[in-house]
């Protein structure tokens, strides 16, 4: 099985700009990829991070410069996964679970209908990440008569792009992003109603 | 097993003002109680609603008006689960998946860390809902020396609060919330970054 880790160098997690600056979320970014591919490694899988440019690190990287559908169609076999390279919470056991699942189509959707993790296994499936991405892959799935199964996982539809997302990093992971948002003086803040994050430094 | 369903009359669901009004506020929380019922009752299990005050439901009802984590703790018996009132995407086999795991505290955390699911078999646990209190409940439990399992689940974890929510019961129930939402106009909305709502009228 193929599992692709696909990365964008050019400006990373920008919509945490109003708590990380930008050294530091290329830095988490970082961080946060390594930790992907760490798990995916645990679960017995040999990660391939598809990005955007050349980048330091000691995993399998193919670079294609085109946006992110366009790249993971390009690179799809009979039999592959691709992974979101912010799923800060997965651990390799959930990972090690949705790729056993025998379904033409497995996906673990995100928050805000987006698609975290994607096992694909029927030729005429095809990727688009814009958008509701979970309902257009439910769509494409029975257009293409391709078996599907959906996973029902907090730990997988948490990917990191928002400032709240950090507060589940905290309470749910003790790992390296976890790690390192403690050492930007990140930490908890509930002061009305669901608990998100704050910077002490 | 005891399954009490806790519901404030006053100001419901106050975070969803900028797009619903207060009457359609009370409307759409009254939905979320019923279909949750609903689901406990399709699960098998007999709910009961821990309400502030008299409301008109078919389901049993206990009337306290006591802080939430009071009027919870002084109504646990030896084995009960406490079903949040608006987790619009609970299906019953979540509930039945959960009620039957083998542990004296069971837990499915939602967004933010709340607690949505608290199964509680241990005479010495109390609830604590304010902050995160999905980690206070971890803390009380190894305080107790309670075994605790602690569920991931996605459709465990969205309780609905913030407009953001409302996108998730747009993307993953057809249930009675989801209708209401669209006779209310609300619908997706996907301008920037994660897929969230608008409303047409």
């Amino acid at each position: 099985m193929d599992i692709l880790v696909p990365f964008s160098i050019t400006d990373p997690k920008s919509r945490l700009q109003s708590i990380l600056d930008t050294e530091e979320r290329k830095r988490f970014a970082m961080v946060m990829l390594t930790d992907v591919c760490a798990q995916i490694v645990d679960a017995g899988y040999a990660p391939t991070i598809l990005a955007t440019e050349e980048i330091d690190v000691e995993v399998d990287t193919i670079i294609d410069e085109r946006p992110l559908s366009e790249a993971v169609n390009a690179h799809v076999s009979d039999n592959t996964a691709v992974v979101m390279a912010d799923l800060a919470l997965v651990r390799s056991k959930d990972l090690q679970a949705i790729f056993e699942i025998d379904a033409e189509i497995v996906i673990a959707p995100g928050l805000g209908g987006g698609t975290n993790v994607l096992v694909i296994r029927h030729p005429d499936f095809s990727v688009d990440y814009h958008g509701t991405s979970y309902l257009d892959h439910l769509r494409m799935a029975n257009k293409c008569g391709a078996s599907v199964h959906t996973v029902d996982s907090f730990r997988l539809a948490i990917d990191i792009d928002e400032p709240t997302d950090l507060a589940e990093v905290l309470i749910h992971s003790d790992r390296a992003p976890a790690k390192l948002l403690q050492e930007f003086g990140i930490t908890l803040s509930s002061e009305n109603g669901r608990v998100t994050v704050t910077r002490s430094h």
